[in-house]
């Protein structure tokens, strides 16, 4: 069955509701400002496309300048790489026979794919999988911080950067880390030691990248960098709002919902649930604001509902039937949920596209 | 491009991840189980598709005796009406031109489509939509301490009934509730007065359909329903243990994840995140549970890393490259992740199946 897209020229006030939409100037807006941003702290940009999965927008970001884009699996490599992409960072650890396969024809179909590795383990797979006809850049991924993936001393990372540089079929690139936020003095501290005890070992550090959205605007604080990494920026949300990134106006993505009930006097029901706004706090006591009603608070989500607590909000919540404008904690997650991406300019819909690397879960 | 699901025959240990997989043997039971508990209450059991969004699933439910299928969305219900169910109740207030168009023509396909209200101007719009040659099955959603949509008072229901049973187009069938946990004696008090004060209006209630998986075992404790809706008794998952409905041997989902990374003693990294178990903590403090690993805890996601706090892990846990078994917190939100979903018995894919309703937002 075809579930009703809506057809470019549609009012978004006659859209199917729950749905997020994109504006296409705020869209545009905040591709040009961010990477202006990163040039002038001169380095190069690599946009995540974790944030939208959708090939023609990273189009729109290559074509404003940025490098390459980052991918986080090898199936949503191949979709953009399927879409005409050439330079690929994959920023995670490619483990077991057919992944590496894949990843072995993704390598021998496009000019630059790289890896990242934080380990042996990871790296005994890559060196049985590439040759010296055509090494795969691998980069080393380091904890500055952040507490997720990464070789946690300049040291480890050394002599990690060693065996890749060991091995026939890979090549050093350089190395990588997603930071904690406020972490911009130790991941340059880190990078500077690293590319210190990489030099003494006779390494070349080519790349020095450096990533993550909430600390964007500090992408400049981390002077050794050469390439930062992020992806939120492209539609931003409420945690943008939070973190200062961006201003309200800024905020791309929006879902649409609908008023369903107003059961009792201080509570609304709309219906964008956890299949809409998912779970997401990132930090907040509430699951989105709703455009112009700031004060009503979306308390609980079920995967169809969303209840509001009116108890603050002075003025008055619209009526059942009515549409509202939901601005999520965090848009990455929400374009994970929805088969295409419904893009709009003053309210009218300019295109409808696939969220192509939706569902590219390996 | 065609993402690798695995073929039939295929053993599970070579599935990529990360993967949900359902047990066939558990799957089966759960549903005989469930079936038998409602039949024995002296109820009809209507199970929601919301937890595997999967026609052959629901299939299996209702061979074994369920009444018809509870979906929340029309969309949803259109998916199954194609798969040939005949019986299926909406459990959500429909609003708008092209929902009620859409509602109206799944009327006229299927035997016995029914929806719910809490308000007169969600009624307003069904009474537009359909007439008296094919009147629409209508039930009162009513608020028995949920706090989520549904009319707040036996007598407001009445008065709800009153009106749809007056239009031509609409057949007052009965009233719905989703309930407070623990709430049973509030429900069985609210449909006792309900049925009451209609009674007095001349109104028969035949359906009184009470909900919910997290009280499921105290559907006996509400002799006034007639009819009980549950979805996540299917698969189950550790909510369903938590709450005494189920032992870890009945939960049929697992998330195959592989270990990507061990940067740091007391750290594990999962390639199952936000993508994979979802942001959803139902109370728990933690996001899901490893098989045989208890005591490692899941401490935060990022949309494709589980970070795993190994501290209070006294068995060694599993080295890079190594698959565990998650056990998801809230099972329904999982099915909605992935476009297919892999069944298995004994550790060997029995069927791939379409998560038909998956997508199917509105």
């Amino acid at each position: 069955m075809t579930f009703p897209w809506p057809a470019t020229g549609t009012r978004i006030e006659d859209l199917p509701t729950p749905l997020p939409v994109i504006d296409e100037d705020r869209l545009a807006a905040n591709i040009t400002r961010a990477q202006a941003y990163i040039e002038q702290s001169g380095k190069t940009f690599r946009p995540h496309i974790k944030t939208h999965k959708i090939p023609a927008v990273a189009r729109q970001q290559v074509d404003a300048g940025a490098k390459g884009i980052n991918c986080q699996k090898v199936t949503e490599a191949e979709v953009f790489a399927d879409a005409g992409f050439e330079d690929i960072l994959i920023t995670f650890n490619i483990l077991g026979t057919s992944k590496l396969a894949r990843l072995k024809t993704l390598h021998e179909k496009i000019r630059a794919l790289k890896v990242t590795v934080d380990s042996e383990a990871t790296l005994t797979g890559l060196a049985a999988t590439f040759d010296a006809e055509r090494p795969l850049s691998v980069l080393v991924e380091c904890d500055t911080g952040g507490k997720r993936c990464g070789v946690q001393t300049p040291q480890a990372a050394t002599t990690l950067a060693q065996s890749i540089d060991a091995q026939p079929g890979l090549h050093f690139a350089g190395i990588l880390t997603y930071p904690a936020v406020g972490g911009a003095q130790e991941v340059e501290n880190f990078i500077v030691e690293t590319v210190k005890q990489l030099k003494a070992q006779g390494l070349d550090c080519p790349i020095r990248s450096n990533g993550g959205s909430p600390d964007f605007y500090s992408a400049h604080l981390v002077p050794s960098a050469t390439e930062h990494r992020a992806g939120t920026y492209v539609y931003n949300d409420r945690s943008m709002v939070r973190a200062g990134h961006c201003k309200i106006g800024d905020i791309a993505m929006y879902i649409l919902a609908t008023v369903v009930s107003r059961p009792a006097e201080n509570r609304a029901v709309l219906d964008c649930g956890s299949k809409a706004l998912t779970s997401d706090l990132l930090g907040f006591s509430d699951f989105g604001t709703i455009e112009g009603f700031e004060a009503a608070r979306i308390v609980s989500l079920s995967e169809e509902h969303a209840v509001v607590d009116l108890s603050d909000c002075k003025v008055d919540f619209p009526a059942i039937g009515s549409m509202v404008r939901v601005i999520p904690n965090h848009t990455c997650v929400v374009s994970n949920l929805f088969d295409r991406m419904v893009f709009h300019r003053n309210g009218i819909v300019t295109r409808v596209e696939d969220v192509a690397a939706r569902g590219a879960v390996w």
